[in-house]
């Protein structure tokens, strides 16, 4: 077992525990959405607090029939029968590469769970780049040659995975490399993951988006949460949705959900099965989050583009992930790991390297979260959410300044040697 | 894969959908607690239903240092960074199978999901008869031949399970045959497992109880929960307790638990952190429900024991686990699963065949939980809690009589077929 605590949990342990020993540490590391619980899922939570009850390993009837709901609203008509919850998309995401078997293909780079979880599983993770500009997807025109060469080895491969919109890039894969994907695992028998987490906070609702599940409907799982657009991650709750007629893969998910989690918590599912119905009051929450995410990560983008880094514009969520290679010389970094720990150690800014994400460990490309921006009280993080110019606020333009400081000393300072050395903070299955 | 969905849940499910369909069952066939949340812990869950952050994989500071202190109060000093907590103890026992490595010698019968887990890791479950009257021990008699004849064909054994006090025979092994198994253990340089998740509920508080983190402190992982002594089961929460300095498994640990179930529900933490603290509202109750128990458990022995089947006293938690062996003619049943199928198809009764539990497939041992006889309303099952004489309710004795009834029904008529084949209900692994 190769695998170590996963990065971004790491990172974030770090940079609290430098917080409490008082240091000054911008976290720009940890992909939690950052705002706070709506009032009426509280409700919810409290109105099933005497819930106790294991009840369907698949989640509730409420709770599928909801995301069968949610899923129908955005042309997916969707079974209940084929809905299966677990505590967090990652769960389900686990549970589904046991249960589907062989090699995964990765776009390169992606969220740094996938191929950690291969790994566990005893699969390879197989990493295709992402073509420029859309990342979670990985490069149609490589894939083909990618499975073949691993059949060519022995190798099983058993799926694809997709992330849309991306972690950690912030892109968006375009619909006709969606189709090309779609088309292509059909020709090589691949069942596909699509990742649909913050699919709910894409920046612009027109944005053209494309579920691999409306163009390979009998091939596709489609996993998304509450985490992000909701805010929930602490409460683990993620929902996959099966491909038409697939009872075979349910019942091996249901087999391994059941041996390894039972089910989420039985109160978080019926506050769960609300928020999949999409009321008016926590529609209008995920309209005011996208808006903000948006807002701050494009003010952070701004910062990084004017820092002279080559960086995509987000298009949804709250990540970017800039390049800073025209630094490699003046700073006398080797590796995005080395960058990362610099950019922590001298300039307090935290961030994830993009050999976290199987990047190219040379490339100085990170990983930047904006969420944890909004504030560090719930008072702040709503100020923030209700904010005509969120990040004229105090305490985001601070943390704005402190960004800026930061990239201007990488740009002025000259940095003889490495902060320090730092361990790989993946598995090395990840990186190949 | 081989595993199929856990065999108490698939068994739930099937007699709750016979309910339904207005079938009169008796569900003798699932572990839940079948009690009320104590009104305290609900509050707890209330006042922490806005924790939505994803804090630390292990688990939060003060849920550790609170099931630190519940072992301390048991004569095991523990030090909070080596507890881990994990949505269940089911979760936790996977991940210390991934983090530990190896086959795993299981007492045979033991519960469904070892093997079944063993199995989604890749590793043989060497199950290990238990003596009798002293189910959850594989026999200390046996286990270094067994150890020793699968190292001999090139396996890697890497630990032992005990379950103290068991699931499914509802008997507890001496603290004899613990010490010898824990020397045994270090003797074979194996860790040890000890599920203790019925521990509060031995029956009666002066039965001697020895855990083997008693004697192989340095080699010993204890799990524990609160879905039995305190009916949580659906709020998913458990804890393990690392052996003495065994920083690295903490670590590995720490590194499956990140990659698959990230931590339990937040708002769960906080109220698990308050139960753990042992207030005495919360250990009136768990003494209460240990009476209860007790109790219905041995009410429903007296009645297979009237039947003529071979059953040990129950000692903890809510199971019985009878051989009906003597009947074997009679039914013209050869295996316990059959005998299953018989007493629901034909008596409405629910059990569980003992080869869901590793027992040998042709011996008529079911389990048999009496948990859920305590009645179906919160109202029942509170005034089940508190009465006198609990037998004595008119839903419990009602159900009491149900199952006299089958008993009845099973000795007096003959049947010269069986009511149904059934396909076995647990991976073949559990059954070697």
């Amino acid at each position: 077992m190769n695998v170590t605590l996963s990065a971004t949990l790491a990172a974030n342990e770090d940079i609290e525990r430098r917080r409490r020993a008082g240091e000054r540490v911008l976290n720009l590391a940890f992909g939690e959405a950052g705002l706070p619980v709506h009032p009426a899922l509280r409700r919810r939570l409290v109105a099933a607090s005497g819930s106790n009850g294991y009840g369907p390993v698949a989640g509730s009837p409420d709770l599928r029939a909801a995301a069968a709901g949610y899923w129908s609203r955005r042309g997916l008509p969707t079974d209940p029968d084929l809905v299966v919850s677990g505590p967090g998309s990652k769960s389900l995401l686990y549970g589904l590469l046991l249960a589907l078997g062989g090699d995964i293909v990765l776009p390169m780079p992606s969220w740094v769970s996938y191929a950690a979880q291969a790994d566990l599983v005893g699969a390879n993770p197989i990493m295709v780049p992402a073509p420029p500009g859309e990342g979670g997807a990985p490069d149609p025109a490589r894939v083909r040659s990618a499975v073949l060469h691993a059949r060519a080895r022995g190798r099983t491969v058993g799926s694809l995975l997709l992330t849309l919109p991306d972690n950690p890039t912030g892109t968006l894969a375009a619909p006709e490399t969606v189709r090309a994907l779609a088309e292509l695992a059909r020709e090589l028998d691949l069942a596909i993951i699509s990742d649909e987490i913050y699919r709910d906070l894409v920046h612009d609702p027109g944005t053209p988006f494309l579920s691999p599940a409306e163009v390979a409907p009998e091939r596709t799982v489609i996993t998304t949460g509450l985490s992000k657009s909701l805010a929930l991650g602490g409460w683990r709750i993620g929902v996959a949705r099966l491909p038409d007629g697939a009872h075979d893969l349910r019942t091996r998910l249901l087999a391994v959900a059941s041996e390894i989690w039972s089910s989420p918590a039985a109160p978080v599912q019926e506050a769960a099965a609300y928020a999949f119905t999409e009321p008016a009051e926590l529609a209008e929450r995920v309209t005011r989050s996208r808006r903000l995410h948006g807002t701050v990560a494009r003010a952070v983008h701004a910062r990084f583009r004017a820092a002279g880094a080559s960086v995509a514009m987000p298009r949804g969520g709250f990540y970017l992930y800039p390049d800073l290679g025209h630094l490699r010389e003046r700073l006398g970094v080797g590796s995005s790991a080395e960058f990362a720990a610099l950019l922590l150690d001298r300039h307090g800014v935290g961030v994830l390297p993009g050999h976290a994400f199987g990047d190219d460990p040379a490339a100085l490309r990170v990983r930047v979260a904006t969420s944890l921006l909004y504030g560090t009280t719930t008072e702040q993080r709503l100020t923030a959410l209700h904010a005509a110019d969120p990040v004229a606020l105090p305490w985001i333009a601070e943390a704005l300044d402190h960004l800026d400081e930061a990239l201007d000393g990488l740009a002025t300072e000259r940095h003889a040697v490495p902060a320090r050395r730092v361990p790989a903070l993946v598995p090395t299955a990840a990186a190949s």
